[in-house]
C-alpha cells in the first residue's frame, strides 16, 4: 500500500505511528501541501477532497481521513477494542479531535510555524487559543481518570490525539499546566514500536 | 436510554433519524443551546465538551459526538457494512462531514437562521460559502457514481451527511446545481421509517 503524506502534518504522523506500532510495511509518497501537491488532477483522482493523508491499497482503492485510515489499519489489533461501547468511545474521541482540537491547535501551529505568523493571520491565530485550551482541558479531565483516553490501554483514540498534542507548543500552547496530558504523552512514547514525529524523514 | 438534544441541531437530528430507522425507543431531554443549556454543571458532567447530542445509556454511561453515537446505535444493523474497508469508507465520509462540511454549512445556517445574520458575523458567513460549496461538490462527485455514499445501500455515512445537507439553503447554499445530491436526498427520504427534521417536536 501507498501512503500519500507530508512530513509536517500531524494527521499524516498518526498514520505513520499506527503503521510503526503495528509493524506494517508501506510505501511513502511525499506530497508538498504548501506547493499545491494536493490540488493536482492526479492527487484529486485519489482524494477529491484534496487532503493528506490518503492511503491507496494494492488493488487501487483509496481511503482518506486520518482517523478512518488508522481505524482501518488497526482492525483486529489491540489498538481497537472489541467491545462495541468502547469502540464507540474511540470514535467519540476521534470526532472530538477533528472538530474541537485539530481546528484550533493544528491550525494555530500551521499559522505560526509554517506561515510565520503573518500580520493578516494574527487575529485568527489568537482566536484559536481559547478553543485549543478548552480541548486540552477536556483531555486533561479524562486522563485524570484513566491512563489512556479509552481505559487502560492504547487505542487509535490516543493516536488521533497524539497527532498534534505533542507539538501544541508550536501553536503557542503551554502544556505545563496539564500534568495528566504530560504523563499520558510519556505513556504513549514508551509503547513498543513508537516513533516520534520529529524522527520521520518522509511523513 | 436518554438523548440530550436541541430541535434545531442537525447533529441531533442524525441520532433521531437513526433511532427512527432502527425503530428504537428513547427518552428525549431538551437542551436549549441558545440559552446555555450545554454549559450547566449538570450537563457538563455528562459531556465535558458541552455539546449536544449526548446519549446516556440506562447504566449511566454517556457517549457524545453525533457520528460516534449513530455508529454505536447501528452496530449489527444494515446501516453499517460488515466489510472492514466499507466500514472505513463510512467513517471517511463521517470525518469529512465533521471537518469539511459541517463547519461551513451548519455554521453558515446557524449564523443566518438563528442569529439573524448580524453585521459582525457577515464576513464569517460569507467566508463559509466557498468551503460549503466545495464539500457539496465532493459529495456530488461520489453520488454521481453510487446511489449512496458507500455503495448501494443506506449507511450511517448518509445519515451523517443528511444532518445538514437538506437544510443547506438556510445557510445560503443553492442546491439546484447538484442533481445527484437531490436524487440522493429523495432516496434517503423514501427509506422505511424515515422522519424529516421539520417533523420533530423535540430534537
Amino acid at each position: 500500500m501507498k501512503l500519500y503524506g507530508d512530513s509536517r502534518s500531524g494527521n499524516c504522523y498518526k498514520v505513520q505511528l499506527t503503521l510503526a506500532l503495528l509493524q506494517r510495511e508501506h510505501e511513502f509518497v511525499a506530497v508538498d501541501i504548501l506547493q499545491g501537491g494536493t490540488k493536482t488532477a492526479e492527487f484529486l483522482a485519489l482524494n477529491p477532497n484534496g487532503k493528506i493523508p490518503t492511503l491507496v491499497l494494492d488493488d487501487g482503492r483509496s481511503l482518506w481521513e486520518s482517523n478512518a485510515i488508522i481505524n482501518y489499519l488497526s482492525a483486529g489489533s489491540p489498538l481497537l477494542p472489541a467491545d462495541s461501547f468502547q469502540m464507540a468511545k474511540v470514535q467519540q474521541w476521534q470526532f472530538f479531535e477533528q472538530y474541537s482540537h485539530e481546528p484550533y491547535i493544528a491550525v494555530a501551529r500551521f499559522i505560526n510555524k509554517y506561515l510565520g505568523l503573518p500580520d493578516d493571520r494574527r487575529a485568527e491565530y489568537e482566536a484559536k487559543q481559547q478553543g485549543g485550551y478548552k480541548a486540552l482541558a477536556v483531555m486533561e479531565q479524562q486522563l485524570a481518570q484513566t491512563p489512556f483516553l479509552v481505559g487502560d490501554s492504547l487505542t487509535t483514540a490516543d493516536i488521533a490525539l497524539f497527532g498534534y498534542t505533542p507539538v501544541a507548543h508550536e501553536g503557542g500552547f503551554d502544556l505545563s499546566g496539564f500534568p495528566h496530558i504530560n504523563a499520558w504523552m510519556q505513556r504513549v512514547r514508551t509503547q513498543p514500536g513508537f516513533i516520534a514525529m520529529e524522527s520521520l524523514a518522509g511523513c
